[in-house]
């Protein structure tokens, strides 16, 4: 995975998973931009109106197509609608016990 | 991580994860220079003066860009507006259960 950090930088095409707010339904989807994850992640989870994409793990905005770049393959992301928060996994225990 | 480490020495643009004092808020950034995360924390959350940047895990104030640039990838750092204070990670478990 140190790899994939290290060489980041140019946008390739990549899969993640995208869940909704309350975690009902996760997809994978390919992607190699920001934008482009949010449009086909508001299709494919039928999103109304995409406000923000957030990590699974800790709730960390992905707001920046260079932060985003960063991403590993498969890594878990929350798309949100207006007005709905990121909570915390239900399922996992703080990150420091990991 | 121990490669990134190691070479840390020179400036080079890597991912952070920024929050707020009181964590309701955090945001992936990209940034090479304290002065820059600082700048972009800012604005990113809209912290109206930033006056420090502590470490979320342990409160270590990153005063200097040296120590900065020590910093892993992905390093969890609060910002702090004057008058706010760091207070342990409500979630987290005693560093020495770890």
């Amino acid at each position: 995975t140190q790899q994939l950090l290290l060489s980041g930088r140019t946008p390739r095409t990549k899969p993640f998973r995208v869940t909704n707010a309350d975690r009902s339904v996760k997809k994978g989807i390919m992607a190699d931009t920001l934008q482009d994850l949010m449009n086909k992640a508001s299709d494919s989870l039928s999103v109304q109106c995409a406000s923000a994409m957030l990590l699974d793990e800790d709730g960390t905005g992905v707001d920046t197509e260079e932060f985003f770049q960063t991403l590993l393959d498969n890594t878990v992301l929350v798309v949100l609608e207006k007005g709905q928060k990121w909570t915390p996994h239900p399922n996992s225990p703080p990150r420091d016990q990991l």
